[in-house]
């Protein structure tokens, strides 16, 4: 994969300092820098559509992410799909020069599913039980809720796979939301006996004879809620490890089944959460991707880099920032605008960093809902924002650069180490509450990189790490 | 109503200057601006209540506010009620030119109906049942305690409506806890069904393609807790504010039933607290009514000079201020005193912008219970404390300028619109979490009012808002 | 038991200003001054036992307090017990000139107790069931938990209490938590009946008229959760009080029946921790007990000499301060070390103040848990950590003191009373959100204290206190 005649960063710096273009313009159906959009065709009318598509590629946006959050609209009652709609938007997509990335709608389950099923709801550390209206209310262990996403995403394959513009899958969405029901603390505890094999061993490794926590028998094992024996908090985060790797796997397997190997499969992360081993999920994923969102503020060169070389490390390859912010976000506590020139800086900062696509979140102002004040490129009335012509100039640039920049990837020739159990061992056990090790890592990072350009940071198992072969 | 001869804040204006009295003086038995306070006659010996009485006479303490609290005194055992005792009292009160406001005492069910119909008790958003020993611990749709609160208001109304110094009743107290239980979920859901007809018009309403929220079965919707849907949050919203109507409503009628039109029925409200809206709520009362406290800190003029014409819009006329600060309060981070003469510029400000009623909380010390540290006129020990002397004060100038203020109102040539569903909107999607949409309003009153002297605060639908017929 | 030759305070005083050693020197095997730590044989290898006793012995270390919260070692399944292992380590101590402070392990009951019988874990202030893995879990009520700690203590007590090295017990750890089941609710329904014997006294006393909270049956009565009635809340505290008192006897009647009178027997309290009225819970005991943590920060003197006289008063006499911080604790939000000495300075200060024991918390560093990361004299590797020196200088110095000390203890011409009652009504019912009664005492010590150099603190109920006969 790595090409290194030109080292990314080097391409990335020229645009920094805002010299415009330098290439010859040539412009193919589907450039190797892609900029996206997030689309929800399931809110508007169908004949709203190809307006849509047509503003989008006039912008230069070449791919759009569809289907995320759309289960009700595919399949509306139990066992009745409707995936017409999605391929007609798919195939008008196409006209328009435009690839799409199918989002599976597992994180968002309609209300028919969770009220037949309740137990598909997953249960908080309170003990109360999710409701309807949200997201992620899932439940990440249990079998059923597993079996409909198998179902609607093969469905979805099926139907869709084969679609000339279909260059990826995105599984669910920013996977996070754990469950403390019954079943899983039972999973918990199956997967702690295969582990360990005997309770000798668990409780020698775990030193139980502390506090008397002794276990004489693996059902007495609990999911820990607050504080608890270290031994037991990092298997749980172990455990929820393997559980977002074996939940996605789920719906990976039913999309391979008719998707070519030319559609990579992802799933969106978002930066430093480590509500999970990332390291550990992105095994069974094809390509890393992230949400590149500065919330309040402004860019700041070091933070978001490291974050774009912490996901470039869960592969060890380039990888897609497939939701990033036009202008604004909603959930910050001061949502500012980004400055003029902000959101160009961070689409050439995702490219110098190993991105090969920048996709907007989102395309246009939903009518309604938690995210309508969110930035977009359109308003809910229809009509271009600002922060447009701003894109569209990226567009032409990202066209531009593209024959260059394809196939090539960031050359590092030093490394951080980052490691998820550390990280959760220092935040249990913190000797100084102001001690974040994450902002120990930038301040590390951003050191090192003012000497060396460019940096890889990669797990401590990676065994292919080192830039001479 | 309104009589236009005399602007009252001209003559409050005349107070404000601290030019003490200028009317001749002439004491009616029920004056218009009428000083009270609130009295618990069942939390003292009987033979106590005449010099407490005497004491308010002799403070030109003109009405009692009675009964509020004390259902366990009127009904000590179900479907037994003892409201001789509150009869003798109200008698009592006749004897020193006293009137009362009767209190329905349906804030504090006694622990025999709760104990017995647990199912009146409230479930909070945590799922959690509530407990005896406070208030507010029924749930608002609850149809048993509804039938409850009718009869024991019915029998109030009855033995008493007659008494000739009753000139007014106050339904319930500060009503604002709400309920999550399974029946008020199904209300909602119906009263949805009543306004939206078809699922489908809802689901268009409020964009539930949106994180495949639609609903399919309106068993499906949720009561929101925390963030969910904004036209799921609202119409809730809209639903708790038409329940404390219906709530009211059922007392109001029971007390009707045997109450002549003289006198009239209000809800003491709370400022700016917008867990309902107020206007929808007063609809159904005949008068405003509001517990005006400063809380920590003192008076400033625009703050509650902005609430008292906010609750003057709410019926738009003249209102009582029911309860109020005598010195401190005891439930604030910090329960400063306010400063001597303070409490009478409150007098003044209440009457200045149209309250016909200034009423204290409350008269007595309790011996025990949540608030025995709060302000009165009489301590625990029996004795006045020193603010007594300055509410004489101000009974006394009460009694003077009430010939002359009668059937006055101010008179305003402004008006501000206030509205509910807008600062819901606002905050359950702020841009910035410093916006304070009270504050912002309060900023624009303020610079309004020092241009125009008195404003009209009322709600958008406000038909007859206009200085000119 | 007062030998008022030498005041104590001065002694010490001699030793804060650093003069280190004046008195012939004379070890006798059990000094009257001992320094200590506690010792978790269970959690190591018994082969490594006697390396870590011959390092006590070399620091001077006279004491170990063992079996706190070894209950899943000394009784490995229900009715199983063994205690061989405890019965050779307290005889190993002995060849090192070590006695031993017993400690009974009910602060945390194995899994198969609470997993069998889950009625014995606590239900929180939330109506949640505590979860094993920490410790305090059980109900403080609970009658078949009770049943366990007695048979526990008794076995404990029966096979070791003529252990010649044996010199004292210590009944649980810290107790503190509390619990709001049904049963315990019952409990102090009963407890309530039992006190006032009628409702009628009872609604007098806490005047229910207030607020409808008349009670007319015992069972209506709530265990008190947020703000109720400060009445029931005070009552509530009271029979908190009253059940640890109980609860502790359980064990002391369970070890006393092997125990002679020259084992006394103590449980360790945490300064000034107002979770339940000291003064009551001692009663039952023979000696006070404190744990004396710096936490964040550094020592001080009229602080943590308040805190010490406290202790002193509940049996006015002197006291053991049971744990102590060997440098730093693992709790605090920043885990400062002590300064060089700083550790000395706090034992001599605690011998000033009347401590005959000042015992670290822990020997050495446990290989996990949730203490992995406090203070230790021994790293988990097995060597003296720098700190160990100066406690080897500690013990140097208390053989050479204990002589002269022997049976002294301060002799304090004035005292302040102290009551939890009193506090508990102040908490409840703060007019300035800033005021601490604890600070305000601490203030008001400091200031007699620079004047008198020594200070009684008692209770306003104690008989005795008076220097003068």
């Amino acid at each position: 994969m790595r090409v290194k005649t030109i080292p990314r960063f080097l391409f990335a710096l020229f645009f920094w300092l805002s010299i415009p273009c330098l290439l010859v313009a040539q412009t193919p159906p589907t450039p190797a820098l892609l900029l996206g959009a997030a689309w929800y065709p399931e809110q508007w009318p169908e004949a709203r559509w190809d307006a849509d598509l047509a503003l989008m590629e006039q912008a230069g946006i070449h791919v759009v992410r569809v289907g995320e959050f759309a289960w009700s609209s595919m399949e509306p009652a139990e066992g009745k799909f409707d995936l017409d709609w999605l391929q007609r938007a798919v195939r008008m997509a196409a006209k328009h020069h435009i690839s799409v990335v199918l989002g599976t709608p597992s994180a968002a389950p309609p209300a028919w599913l969770t009220q037949k099923y309740p137990e598909t709801l997953l249960i908080d550390e309170h003990g109360k039980r999710a409701v309807h209206g949200n997201r992620q209310q899932f439940s990440f262990t249990n079998p059923r809720y597993r079996e409909f996403c198998r179902i609607i995403s093969e469905e979805m394959a099926r139907r869709l796979a084969a679609e000339p513009n279909v260059i990826g899958w995105q599984l669910d969405n920013e996977v996070s939301a754990i469950s403390y029901d019954d079943y899983t603390r039972g999973q918990f505890q199956q997967w702690l006996h295969a582990k360990y094999k005997t309770l000798d061993s668990l409780n020698q490794h775990w030193t139980t004879s502390y506090w008397s926590q002794t276990y004489s028998d693996w059902s007495q094992i609990p999911i820990p809620v607050g504080g608890n024996n270290p031994g037991l908090m990092l298997e749980w985060m172990r455990f929820v490890s393997a559980t977002w790797k074996d939940y996605l796997a789920n719906e990976y397997r039913a999309i391979r089944k008719y998707a070519s190997e030319k559609q990579p499969i992802c799933t969106n992360t978002m930066g430093l959460f480590d509500g999970f081993d990332h390291y550990v999920v992105e095994e069974g994923l094809d390509i890393a991707a992230w949400d590149n969102y500065v919330g309040q503020g402004h860019l700041k060169d070091a933070g978001i880099g490291f974050v774009h070389d912490v996901t470039r490390g869960f592969k060890q390859k380039n990888f897609w920032v497939i939701e990033t912010q036009p202008g604004m976000v909603n959930w910050a506590t001061v949502n500012n605008m980004l400055n003029k020139g902000e959101v160009r800086a961070m689409a050439w900062q995702d490219v110098a960093h190993g991105a090969d696509m920048v996709s907007y979140w989102q395309w246009r102002s939903a009518q309604n809902g938690q995210e309508e004040y969110h930035g977009t490129l359109v308003g809910a009335d229809g009509t271009p924002v600002p922060l447009y012509a701003e894109v569209k100039k990226i567009g032409a640039e990202f066209e531009k650069a593209s024959p260059v920049l394809a196939r090539t990837s960031p050359h590092s020739e030093i490394a951080m180490l980052h490691d998820y159990d550390s990280g959760w061992a220092i935040d249990w056990q913190k000797h100084n509450q102001n001690y974040e090790h994450d902002k120990v890592d930038q301040n590390f990072y951003k050191a090192l990189r003012e000497l060396t350009q460019t940096m890889d940071v990669v797990r401590p198992a990676a065994k292919r790490w080192c830039p001479w072969p």
